[in-house]
């Protein structure tokens, strides 16, 4: 007799988080908002309180062949500093656990740390708690952020209402042709450890995955051009999933132009380089922690010349779908595929 | 040429904690307590907000061939919720991250979730986020909870005060001697699967080691009586461990004495059967999961009844150490051995 198993790569981790999801039920008055967005929302008195966690493994999330412990350090808190900025809140406070096999010495726990401390100084956070502990098999880090803002100002996936325009910040797909040609080297390093790593020409896109940036300076803008985006979420899934994440959210449709869509000339040349198809490094690529969100279109003006915020498409009604118009004119139906651990 | 390598054993978990902290400062305003207590303290309007974070790793904090999945999940969240007890807040949010191996069918982590939300309910705490991702070895469990109190009703490690009177809650050393038995039993079991272990005799140890309670019953008492210990902490890495981080952040010296201390009669019994010396235990066993903390003496009255709490000594000088008093009236210097992961 066996009994049932399921296995979790059947349903996927948003599957995961769904069927988890269903169980859970606030009690609390003070719990604004929980699962379902990019952090959770704790009334605070005058203010709100944001929080979000991010779990990150050695071997899962980074690799310590190429990634030095000082980015990985610095990437575990600007992720979760990109989920604070995605609620439109300011970060002011970090926990950092750290779980180290006796493969790790003090000097590589103080590279970790340089990082952990840069990005703290970098996103003027606090570095408050955490735990430090033994680990049978690699590296585990587990970041907690703290932010604040005024309840107000918090900006849900689920704000976004029909004709609003959408935005992404910087350019999208480095980070994913990054992994790419870290692995690539990586291979290369494995098969004959003489050959050194050629890397120089694509510092862009590998800096783009070892030390991404949270896209505080942004907040700070739209905060000084008072500006409050109508949804707002930060892509480290890929552009097309996160799309989908707040359409289902805010119940609308989008309508995305390819000519629209932020691509780095490097990023671009190297996916060519590496035979992947340029748009769907941009559609599908994971981590790139630029910011997507919707505004109305009475604010347009406020954003018009902005060097680094681009205007990709704008949402519909939820019926009219989903879809990417190609540069010949065609409208496809957006695919989201994620990023896939599971 | 080889770089300097120091071994995290060499320094141990505390040294590394004092090594890490060492180079941490806090610039907002809103952090008002840090790093060094059982939780962070932010500021938040009329009140304050507690933080604190624990990661757990398959085979260091738990082994599942004898703890049930149910029961990690529980005890994940009560471990965090004794944090936030011992700073005499009241919890209110917990996030929970888990990374999960391909050997975790979803009944496996709907078990996981049987014991979280169980915890969630039983501490009256809201699930509000948290983060699901593949491991390559194993579960791995991060939760971070989130109370609150009024800023005066925090209690520190920091606030003992000469003569204070030392309290213990509930009974020491049963988590121990607990973990003994279950790894002898496992030892049996892996010799000949055929045998059954025989836990019937042992069931308040194993439980105290498998389940563990935070004592939020005692917090919800202390704030009836209207009594603020000076001082507080939970008891996670053994009573001599504890007192020593309370001698050091109050300057105070300690006297305890062996007849006071709670210990109950399986710990006993099993602990003896075992070959190990119950006052040890008691002293030096880790994950009891109860609170010590001081009262001044004028508040002993509002306590001197209570079937739950044992008075085991007071604070002194500092210049005057640690000490305790053995059943037969000799002073013993206390040793912290504290509990090891590194």
């Amino acid at each position: 007799m066996s009994e049932k198993r399921t296995e979790i790569s059947d349903i996927g981790e948003f599957g995961l988080i769904d069927h988890l999801s269903k169980k859970i039920t606030l009690k609390h008055a003070s719990s604004i908002k929980g699962i379902g967005d990019d952090a959770a929302v704790i009334n605070s008195g005058d203010h709100v309180k944001v929080v979000t966690t991010d779990l990150l493994l050695e071997g899962v999330h980074f690799d310590l062949t190429y990634a030095p412990l000082t980015h990985v350090g610095f990437k575990a808190v600007a992720v979760n500093i990109s989920d604070i900025a995605a609620m439109n809140a300011i970060p002011k406070q970090i926990t950092v656990s750290i779980a180290l096999s006796n493969r790790f010495s003090l000097e590589a726990v103080d590279a970790l740390y340089q990082g952990i401390n840069a990005a703290a100084e970098h996103y003027n956070v606090d570095v408050v708690g955490g735990d430090t502990t033994a680990s049978r098999s690699g590296l585990v880090i587990s970041v907690t952020a703290i932010g604040e803002a005024k309840n107000e100002q918090i900006v849900y996936r689920s704000g976004a209402k029909e004709k609003d325009i959408i935005c992404v910040t910087g350019d999208l797909g480095a980070a994913l042709v990054g992994l790419q040609i870290l692995e690539r080297e990586k291979q290369v390093f494995l098969a004959n450890p003489e050959m050194k790593p050629e890397l120089d020409k694509y510092q862009i896109v590998t800096a783009r995955q070892l030390r991404p940036e949270a896209r505080m300076d942004i907040i700070h803008e739209l905060l000084e051009l008072d500006l409050i985006p109508t949804s707002m979420m930060d892509i480290s899934d890929g552009l097309a999933s996160e799309l989908f994440h707040i359409c289902k959210a805010s119940r609308v449709g989008v309508t995305i132009y390819e000519d629209k869509l932020p691509i780095d000339k490097q990023t671009f040349d190297t996916a060519v380089e590496l035979g992947m198809d340029p748009i769907t490094c941009v559609l599908n690529g994971g981590e790139d922690y630029e910011l997507l969100f919707t505004i109305d279109q009475k604010d347009y003006h406020k954003l018009e010349k902005h060097p680094d915020i681009h205007f990709i498409g704008h949402t519909t009604k939820p019926e009219e779908g989903k879809y990417l118009v190609t540069k010949s004119g065609t409208a496809m139906e957006l695919k989201a595929q994620g990023w896939k651990h599971f």
